[in-house]
Parts: structure tokens; sequence; C-alpha cells
């Protein structure tokens, strides 16, 4: 089919709604639709990620670029040290091997569009002594979310 | 900037409004916003189309794949020999060497976003036996604008 329908908001015929990832990575509350898969006439993906009021993507980073844009809703992302809010049609780009994170701030769900490379690299995520480093920037350690309980204070 | 902020319905900072293509083809009203460059980690160039009332972006056909999603308004799209209708968040894959060509057919204008890998070969526009051939669909004859004065009956 070279047409495939908005049967809603955020929502395409024959476009299934899938977890976001499995469960060996730290997020809440998010879900992921592959819009394009991409092929060797089109070397990227495009998808569509919905995060729930509240919710997080994984705190990672990898060789690969996103190119995102806030489709609805309200939030906030990190991109390396620095944290910007976001509003929709707001365009993010996260370079390579730069830390970064997704968090739905508002009372709707923060959607967004985001294009990758076709072949890319897997995802890596802090181990204690980066996570320990992440969190010497007071801003981003507010920010960030890991799913761990929280250091008894 | 990681973060580039929408100014406006469908205007980023940072981002021109530019001519859709230099005047060697047919099109009519169409604006060009280049959103994502793409690069050797992102090997796709992600783009903005605005059609004015009334506009249509150039006939034509590539190898390269297009992945759309409309952002704004209403029209139509051909697709090979489909005419299909379009409303925001559709999504369209105009295949390989296919004919395609996009309309603006409400009061406001038709925008969409438009995916195409960063190398990519030139569009093709029809010859005149092409043309010929196209038009022997009353459908597509119907649909298709190319900026030439109508034949006289």
């Amino acid at each position: 089919m070279s047409v495939r329908r908005a049967t809603g908001p955020c929502r395409w015929e024959g476009v299934e709604v899938r977890a976001y990832k499995g469960e060996a990575t730290h997020f809440a509350g998010v879900t992921r639709q592959v819009l394009f898969e991409g092929s060797a006439r089109l070397p990227g993906q495009w998808r569509y990620f919905e995060v729930a009021p509240g919710g997080y993507t994984s705190l990672e980073r990898h060789a690969h670029v996103h190119a995102v844009m806030v489709v609805r809703g309200s939030g906030a992302v990190l991109v390396g040290r620095e944290v910007h809010p976001l509003a929709p049609q707001d365009l993010v780009e996260v370079p390579p091997l730069t830390w970064h994170q997704f968090r739905a701030t508002g009372a709707e769900p923060l959607g967004f569009l985001c294009l990758v490379a076709a072949e890319r690299d897997l995802p890596q995520h802090p181990d204690a002594t980066q996570l320990a480093e992440l969190r010497r920037d007071p801003a981003v350690a507010a920010f960030i979310r890991t799913g761990e309980t929280p250091a008894t204070p």
C-alpha cells in the first residue's frame, strides 16, 4: 500500500503499537511504532515513540545519530549535559556517542518522530562509573531516571 | 545546536524557507525546508514541503524512495496510477521509478514531511510519450498538472 491512513492521533493503519524495548534497560511508559522500515533505496528507519505522562526513555548513547521531531505533548530531553524543554514541532539532533534521555513532563503523552540509520550500532547504557560521572552535574543528576531505587540520603 | 525550536506552525529557528526547485520543472506554490541534512551517521535527508492552495509538486519519478507524512492541510497524491486523498498524519510511500505528484486541494496549505536517502538519483520528468501514456487513464489525466497550456480540444 502506497498510502496508510491515520486512524486517530498518532495511530496508523497497519502499524503495530509495540513495547519500546526488552526489559534489560530502564525506561517507563514508552511505546514504539515503526512507520517506515527503511531499505537499500531509503537507508533510514522512521519511528514514532510515545512516552506516557511521567515516563522516560532509556538513558543511552550510541554512534548513530537521532533526528527527532516532537509531535504531541510536552517534555524535556537531556543531550550530553544540556536539558531542553520540548514542545510540538521542536527538532532535536542527538550527536554520536552522546548520552540522552527523553521525559514526558506534562499531563498528556510526549510523542515524537525519530529517524535513525537502518544499519546502526546497539545502544550503550551507563555503568556505575559513567553514571557517577553524569551525576556530578546537579542539573543532570536531577533530570536522569534510571529505574534504580533512589539512594538513601 | 542539539535543539531547534518551532517558531510557528511548520517554521523552525535556523531553517530557511526555500524555493522548491529551479525553474526547469513544472510546479506551483511549493516551498522546501531542510530539517536535517543527513550525514554518514544518518544517511537520510529529512525535509518539510508546503504546497499553497491549488498548488502542486512536479510530476516526476526516480530510483530513490520517498517516505512521507502529512502534517497539515488536505490534498491528494498520485502514486503510479492511483490517486489518494490526504489528511494530516497520513503516510505515503513512493516506490522506485513510480510517477508521483502531490496537490493541495483545500483552503489551507498542504504540508508534509519527506524523507529521502542522502545520496540519491535526480528526478526524471515525463517526456511527451510518457505523458500521453499516463493520460490514457482518465483519472490520472484529470489529476496531473504539468504547467503546460491545455491542448485545444
